[in-house]
């Protein structure tokens, strides 16, 4: 059985319980060997893509990245974008909001890196951790300059509703949004926060508040089901991506990407007969 | 019989004649002196207000001005704000789109300048241009990316929806809007040229192609119409302001801001016991 992008997609309307979706899946290659061969084909026809998004500047692409600490959004990106022109791709990490941005809506600060027709724009991170990170340290919100006292329902179901109207926005004005949840279970997050403990080459990779933040592990998956049951919308659909093997989640968020493109049916722009006149000409000169 | 703010208003869901309101209205003020005397009372009123904003950091004002050429917006913005400290107070002008902003969603430039908590931002035409200047021209609408064929109703149908959604967006994340219609005559405007062309040092303020713009008088009529009556709503509501006479439309969109601002009955921070406390110590040691 053949795995396809409509496997680890939300549909509109759904109702997610996490416990029912996967965290792995049957790999999609065979051998490591294969791993990079097919990434590597991935990341040509990605390249080709991103090359036709670029000369008809139709489009632009915005890709979204949530998950769990140490699920792999960095190593995704890193693999799955690294074959593709720097040109016309920007990657904007979102880590704790400076104080300038909290005294903005909540989402200014992500809106400002909104990618221009003809790139594709990556938000490691994104306006999402307003309604998972803040929802599940709800005390974070009285950083952010809202009128006291909070109605918290309210808040999120205003957050929602922003994020929706957003997106629809911004498909209307020519912006495909992809939106990622690369899903890791509990147990294979112990794993990586010990090997980032026990393999000196990635301490760095650590740090103590990880761990506090997985003793939230049960509030963090009711805050992303309910973000994946509102938002997952048919213009900007979420993927549940399996993520306890690496190297499968980069082929399959790779194919998701490949597909949204291919749909565009892009081609290089037609030249008009009166370009194609004026190119003679030029040739002609050339030629003298 | 009093001028307040709400004859000016344009109630949510109003169908919206322009020539059914009027251009010129009684005067709030008896004597060139006496304009004097209430614009700095406005003024110094806005001032105490703008502090009041600044310092409890709750709410940004966002002030939209658009209209017909000549209208007096530069001269409205240029006389009302100029009492209130520049700190707390950004003005924007938005004129021909840079190739950038053009590759962005048409929402894109405005969301970069918007105030944050604390600020007044005013925007001398705005995001809706792109329901006005480019309704007339919607030749302009090749230059923005979309793609063809462009269904034109539907893009101005999107765009109100996006526009709505925004500014409910703003609202409930602490901005409260209000938007200015400058309402000239097109005899007015007519004087307003002839004096541009025949006083030299109002030279430099006149362009040809503002002639061109006034041949278009009847269609941006219809267009300000349509957009007056869809995008006026309870929270981000348009006023309608008589512009023929300049002093009394200043009177007029001070009186508006001030009602706004002493409506969100602002005051200082109070200070808690705790923080007493230690501002009490650092006095003695002061003294000492």
């Amino acid at each position: 059985m053949k795995i396809e992008p409509k496997d680890f997609r939300v549909p509109e309307g759904a109702h997610v319980e996490l416990k029912k979706w996967p965290t792995e899946v049957k790999k999609v290659y065979r051998s490591k060997h294969d791993y990079h061969k097919i990434l590597d084909d991935h990341v040509a026809a990605l390249s080709e893509q991103q090359q036709l998004l670029y000369s008809s500047r139709r489009h632009a692409m915005l890709l979204i990245f949530q998950a769990m600490d140490a699920a792999g959004k960095d190593g995704v990106i890193k693999h799955v974008m690294s074959g593709v022109n720097p040109q016309g791709c920007q990657v904007y990490s979102f880590k704790q909001p400076s104080e300038t941005e909290l005294q903005h809506d909540f989402l200014w600060r992500t809106n400002r890196q909104l990618p221009e027709r003809g790139r594709i724009g990556i938000f490691n991170r994104s306006y999402y951790e307003e309604v998972l990170v803040v929802r599940v340290h709800p005390e974070l919100l009285h950083d952010e300059g809202l009128v006291e006292p909070i109605n918290e329902a309210a808040v999120w179901k205003s957050r929602y509703r922003s994020i929706l109207d957003l997106e629809r926005h911004l498909h209307e004005n020519g912006t495909r949004t992809i939106k990622f949840f690369l899903h890791l279970s509990r147990h294979e997050q112990r794993k990586r926060f010990l090997a980032r403990i026990d393999e000196p080459e990635k301490n760095w990779k650590f740090s103590r508040s990880d761990v506090k933040e997985r003793s939230f592990w049960p509030q963090y998956m009711t805050a992303y089901q309910e973000c994946l049951s509102t938002t997952s919308t048919d213009h900007a659909p979420w993927y549940i991506v399996p993520a306890d093997d690496k190297d499968n989640a980069r082929l399959i968020v790779s194919m998701i990407i490949l597909e949204t493109l291919q749909k565009l049916k892009m081609s290089y722009p037609e030249t008009s007969d009166d370009r194609r006149q004026e190119l003679m000409a030029i040739r002609r000169q050339l030629a003298e």
